[in-house]
């Protein structure tokens, strides 16, 4: 099961319902297309849940946290330490996913993928631990092909514990001290650049440092040699737990027929993975925001998408698709409860 | 009174809440700067609030609704009945700022400024009417002086009932046939452009009826000559009743300390006549979004801010600023909820 449920085919769009939403659309009271982006929500939506009118009503954002082994290089601003105090941190309340869990009425699970430091016994975190972080990639692949498979299947886990509960929308959010290098190794393969187009300051590196980190990741690039590789070489050479449990998540959804709202920077390699290895899974995906983060940009173009958002945020945690809820429960509500022009009375365009 | 009160003086931005606010942001457990505009919202807020931890709970929406003369040269894509009939759909909850003022908790009020047809009487629709429309500006200016202040007074009213009523956000919304025509002749004279630079299309105008739209204002441009007057020449010469009454609220609003979210073309049009005439009154402005109207590109240029959302609306009625209310929520509950770095015991950068 572990081996190959991640080529098994998605869910289907609705045709039909996309033609009725899409019909409906043009009925409503106002000139035609002057919703923008939330007509086509509403429309895409429409089609992903087989009716005219969708409905999102449950989100269940999920963060998965792992340490990176990578960080033995110096390449993050925080010390590793960070990844197991911020699960802590998650698990009583006082991230910025959970205000803003807390603010769209989601469901927030944290899943600890494994920690260098020890998190002890923490009841609301979900414990999925593969290893104490993966290996460091400037030395050998960051996991083994095994470790690999059991990240994605827990991504998996957890579409389908969503699934249970009826969600209506998946968001995966990270955690993981040096995931941007980890990210930025895995878009220099997808997308055949040199680390110097993608890689950032992460959580806040100064230009030395992001010189340093882009050094780092070229010189592993060289030195694995996997640049042409399928996805999951990539992935298992320079991946992170929680990136690839964030790309079993997000083919699980898309197999289960559950939308997928992308965040940022990592969670968008962690797509453009899944959309290498099960390639009709993004057809279920939106993208919540532009990542300050400059690789993300390059990351987009691989899709036929705008992130909805430009905020100029860089936070991780599923934080920038957690502030785009609210945009996604309202296109659902303009395109259900808005008058049309025959019922309101309200005369139609000049022919 | 309505000869003047625009140029009381406006509120105070408090400094020392700022910089609280400032601190503040710095100890919470994200790497700094990473919830980007978020994190602006919250100091500014503070400032206007004067307290560091600042909360937006009741936001009035103000919908005013008028017709323009300037409908008869045909510059608009719907029928000039389209006003009094959208009044009504206002009246009954079925337009799209119904919606996403349900969605949101935000109280509506529509404000009937004077429109062509007669729209009967409806309970929930507050009539300040100053005629059946303005007049036809290719012809002669579009108000009488006193017209004008009426409507900037009307506005002002309104504010002062939101304040009666402990607002801590206000979001002005229009309505108006032709009143993109009426924004573009303001925003050639405040900005010094000719029509065919700022002229859109509106509700739905084709390239032919955007030239014409042009034409029609260039050669009112030039009939009038008072492209270098002042703003309330200006306004009352191109503008229409719901634009003067948005002028009116925004600047009285700033007078009595309520933070302003601005929506699209035509009431940031109204925003940078209230900043013309009251300078100050900016200072409390908040840009919602970035409308698919060209000219709101130009007028955006005139403030020294960025609007938060750009999703190809150009639906008017407030319906941008109203998407963007769970973002500037969102912002002071990520600011008062977070953990910082002390509480949570999470490791800081490294120096």
């Amino acid at each position: 099961m572990k081996e190959d449920w991640f080529l098994q085919a998605c869910s289907d769009i609705d045709t039909d319902s996309l033609d009725q939403a899409k019909h409906h659309q043009q009925q409503l009271t106002k000139p035609p297309g002057a919703l923008g982006a939330f007509e086509d929500i509403a429309i895409r939506l429409a089609g992903m849940q087989c009716r005219k009118l969708p409905e999102i009503e449950d989100v269940q954002i999920t963060v998965f946290a792992a340490d990176h082994g990578i960080a033995d290089q110096g390449v993050s601003a925080f010390p590793q330490a960070v990844t197991a105090e911020m699960i802590k941190n998650f698990a009583r309340g006082g991230a910025a996913i959970n205000v803003l869990a807390r603010e769209t009425d989601s469901t927030l699970n944290v899943v600890n993928m494994g920690t260098a430091f020890p998190i002890g016994e923490l009841s609301n975190v979900i414990d999925k631990s593969i290893a104490s972080g993966t290996n460091d990639f400037s030395k050998k692949p960051a996991m083994t092909r095994e470790q690999m498979l059991d990240a994605l299947y827990a991504g998996a886990e957890m579409a389908d514990d969503a699934n249970h509960h009826c969600k209506d929308l998946f968001i995966a959010g990270e955690m993981g001290i040096a995931n941007t290098s980890s990210a930025t190794a895995l878009a220099c393969c997808l997308l055949d650049k040199k680390a110097e187009e993608i890689a950032g300051p992460g959580t806040g590196l100064d230009k030395k440092g992001v010189k340093k980190k882009a050094k780092v990741i070229n010189d592993a690039l060289s030195f694995h040699k996997v640049k042409n590789s399928d996805a999951l070489t990539v992935l298992q050479t320079f991946g992170g737990f929680e990136i690839a449990a964030i790309c079993g998540a997000y083919i699980r959804c898309a197999q289960l027929g559950i939308p997928v709202l992308v965040d940022g920077f990592i969670s968008t390699a962690a797509a453009l993975l899944a959309k290498h290895i099960q390639p009709e899974s993004s057809s279920w995906f939106f993208f919540s925001h532009a990542s300050a983060e400059p690789g993300h940009k390059l990351l987009m173009q691989s899709f036929d998408e705008q992130p909805l958002l430009d905020l100029g945020m860089r936070l991780g945690e599923g934080s920038g698709a957690a502030i785009a809820i609210p945009l996604i429960k309202n296109a659902c509500a303009l395109h259900a409860q808005m008058a049309t022009f025959a019922d309101a009375g309200v005369s139609e365009k000049n022919s």
